[in-house]
């Protein structure tokens, strides 16, 4: 029973993403995963306290997958840290305008996990920060650009684009018109040009 | 009767008010402020067509409050372009933390309007972007900011500052660590600082 731990966890994680992207946090219930995978509820809760626990981990999942694509940019070689900064802004904001579109009732599980996991949330900002930071730095080293504060530079950069990435505001198309993505990140980049004179 | 219109409709807005900030907009129904009105639900509606309807007259007032403040600022003389500029913001991050500190259920009422008055919403933002593109227009005649299209260069401020304002998101202080409000307005002004050399 001990090796099919990790397993069966995982067949859990799998099911529950389904639920979660496909029917929405708030109507999948943890006895509808256990049916799913023909188990018992309480086998279910053999892995997971609550459904709670089931949604950081599937999110845990998800947000490792957007920190590895903006860490994989940050690392390309052959390009600026200009171009880094904006190719990676520009990836997490497809990414989270692709998953919306696909999965619309995704936002369930960011609401949940806004209300009642902030660990999962502080825990995806600050890697994706950190990620900015590291290009920020390198643009810094390289002359391109200019911050007292690298952390604090990246950690405004990251603010700046939540409406075009956070899962509860770039769904909202028909709402406020706002500036075109390239526009914001021009006006961000100029935050961090050198200073002359 | 006709008379009694316009004073009608004022009193079941305000009692609507009443409801949405303190028992939620989802919680409350037509009927529930008609009682409280000691009148019937039909005498509602033939004022609002439906609690959608409300919703919209009561998040009108409400934005118009937040758009005098704002432009009461912006017309405040003895203060510089920036002072105005700084000045406005903050005020728009105090009083979207009072409001949710004072009536934590007032996001149902901006999450229905998100979902289903959009214009509501587009001219709540357009209103405060205006008042921002007039600020930084002066900020650039008194030489104190640069911008190739002011009417952008306010866009992105104002998206900027989402963080610290949208009523959706400012409630979230267990949230992920984000830069002060200072740091980020001077990181934004650094986006207007007139470029030398």
């Amino acid at each position: 029973m001990e090796e099919s731990g990790p397993s069966t966890r995982c067949r859990i994680m799998a099911t529950a993403s389904e639920f979660f992207h496909e029917i929405g946090y708030q109507k999948t219930t943890v006895a509808d995963i256990a049916r799913a995978l023909k188990m018992s509820p309480a086998n279910v809760y053999r892995f997971f306290d609550s459904k709670k626990a089931i949604n950081e981990a599937v999110l845990e999942r998800l947000i490792g997958e957007v920190e590895a694509l903006v860490a994989g940019i940050a690392d390309r070689s052959g390009l600026s840290p200009t171009e880094r900064l904006v190719t990676a802004i520009e990836a997490l904001h497809r990414h989270s305008m692709d998953r919306y579109e696909r999965f619309p009732r995704i936002h369930e599980m960011v609401e949940a996990a806004m209300g009642e996991s902030w660990e999962v949330c502080r825990h995806h900002v600050a890697g994706i920060t950190a990620v900015f930071e590291r290009i920020v730095r390198e643009g810094i080293a390289a002359g391109e650009f200019e911050a007292e504060d690298p952390a604090v530079a990246a950690g405004c950069i990251h603010v700046g684009i939540i409406r075009y990435t956070h899962p509860l505001l770039v769904g909202q198309a028909m709402l406020p018109p706002v500036p075109s993505l390239d526009a914001m990140i021009a006006y961000l980049l100029r935050g961090l040009a050198p200073r002359k004179g």
